[in-house]
């Protein structure tokens, strides 16, 4: 999906006068209007709120899911996606690990003075057509520009609202032993893309990140009537990270087989570069834990949401009652290795890679 | 209220062995969980799902207020407050300027390596006794750390939920002709509180930031059956700006008396420095259109209702039929001057203080 954004309308901000972002950019007078006027309430559309102080929102009767983060991903561009499209995924997709349908989003920019105008303005244009993608409406916003040396460019921070409209109460709290772990696809592309991207490395193929909404497979899900116990999305500390943090919260342990779905690329980057892929960031893969019967039919609905996978989405894994216990929990999280063992992969202390979302 | 904001807890995290931000505390992996579980969590609170992508939460029926801001305000301490309290009122304040009552906050955090864990703590608790003070709940957040010399200390985003439950539109399009324009109290004491803070400057009398939530004033309004037409808080670029952006939407006129409450601390402050003082930010401040047979009964409340306030909420003008045109807008705001006379005061193009929130 990011493979559709395309950056060919010109800037609406004349460049000529104003090719860089001041520090009156960002300070309530003419130059923040002009910026509001031309280019964010153009791009992000139609809701007659948008200027005032919030936005004013009809929300259907039901529990509401809320969620933030903020982006500072370095390179701002990176194959497969950037800044803009990112915070948008990023931040639907934690709605929808929720399990709730995303609705409305909030974007709020700290820019760098002397920031390009036109990179903004690219950014805002994948923001935008992000959006789309993910059928979801950017609502208000704000603009905040730091002295040059106080920022990288740009970062970004939205905020999403989305409906629950299920009966399940999807968490690690309802995880229960006997449960299939589900992944939705291969992992460690984010991470090893902007890694290349960052370091100017090239490998025989060019690695795309996975960032994609995963709004459209959670539904369906829920649909279908799979009764999900708990999702969650592999970003920063990939999947070894996401599930640590799930055996902790359910004090229960988690049982990986030993073929983890990881392509041939990423797997030869990570031996090059000295990377365990299961601590990897991916932007558009998450987990599900599904009763055991109810696997199959998952998997296969997975299957048909996830077409820019690069492999199927598999059970991983099993959940088992806790009999081991570390220094931070009385869950953990274990691998089969193709010799026979089976190893605990613990939380790390140290970042393989930062600034990746 | 910020004055009650003591720092008297010792940090949670262990300073001896992590007494600064390192880059791991953003990474995913144990630093950062430790952050969460040991600081933020307690600091936060008592929503269990605080700690999962999104905070799931249950809304009364009706209209909902969404909005964020981000604040970049240095220096990150100032009298009558810090960036932490100002995350909160500033955002709370934006939702009762939509006739919302403020429930719900996020908080992210984008954190520079070498931060001191000490004056985190200090901002983590001063959003705590803030978020008490003006009855909301954070529920959800984020944190991201970036390298030394991309940041300046930190970056705080919050974005808010309310409810809206009263039936009037509120905002600048329900202004009308005749409207009374009421000033909540004293303005221009936050931009002089910052500026002084910041260059080190000395005046006779310290000069406080007027930070404050404003939720119960609006409430109170909202109870006595005041019919609102618009409200605006006077952030970045002060009394003028808020009162241009109202007559550029509303296409009317704003006429301004010759008085406006200033103290006579600010009016000095703002003779030697150079500063105009109806452009200077308040991050307690407020302006309401209301009928003009209501203006008495509104004074009476927004009087009782700012407490703080070193002079005492009144009406400063009235909305006319528009008569003039700029470039920019066919409704412009007037102000009689003390010689008889009647001045246009327009947006500026140059902030006169950056970085003031």
């Amino acid at each position: 999906m990011p493979a559709s954004v395309s950056f060919s309308r010109s800037c609406p901000i004349p460049l000529g006068k104003y090719p860089h972002v001041l520090m009156a950019h960002g300070g309530g007078g003419r130059l923040m209007h002009q910026l509001i006027d031309q280019m964010f309430l153009p791009a992000f559309g139609s809701n007659p709120d948008w200027n005032h102080d919030a936005a004013r929102l009809e929300l259907p009767h039901g529990r509401m899911a809320f969620t933030t983060d903020s982006y500072v991903v370095s390179p701002l561009f990176f194959p497969g996606g950037d800044i803009g499209s990112m915070a948008v995924y990023g931040t639907v997709n934690d709605l929808s690990m929720a399990g709730a349908k995303p609705l409305y989003l909030s974007v709020s920019f700290i820019l760098e003075e002397g920031l390009s105008m036109d990179t903004l303005w690219r950014v805002v244009q994948s923001i935008q057509q992000a959006a789309v993608q993910a059928s979801v409406q950017v609502v208000t916003g704000d603009t905040k520009v730091v002295d040059r040396g106080k920022g990288d460019g740009l970062y970004i921070n939205t905020a999403g609202v989305g409906i629950i409209d299920h009966p399940w109460t999807i968490g690690p709290r309802s995880v229960q032993p006997g449960d299939a772990i589900l992944l939705s696809g291969d992992i460690g592309r984010h991470g090893i893309a902007i890694m290349a991207q960052r370091e100017g490395l090239e490998f025989e193929t060019t690695l795309e990140s996975d960032l994609a909404p995963v709004a459209d497979a959670v539904q369906a899900l829920l649909e279908k009537g799979i009764e999900i116990h708990c999702l969650r999305d592999l970003t920063r500390g990939g999947l070894a990270t996401a599930l640590n943090e799930i055996a902790t919260t359910a004090q229960l342990d988690l049982q990986l087989d030993s073929a983890i779905p990881i392509t041939e690329a990423v797997e030869g980057a990570c031996e090059i570069l000295g990377l365990d892929p299961l601590y990897l960031a991916n932007e558009g893969r998450f987990i599900a834990f599904v009763p055991a019967d109810e696997a199959d039919a998952a998997i296969a609905i997975l299957q048909t949401y996830a077409p820019d996978s690069a492999l199927p989405a598999q059970q991983i894994g099993t959940v088992e009652a806790s009999t081991l216990q570390t220094e931070f929990s009385s869950g953990v999280v274990k691998q089969y290795t193709t010799i026979g063992g089976n190893r605990i992969l613990d939380y790390r202390n140290v970042d393989q890679l930062p600034r990746i979302c």
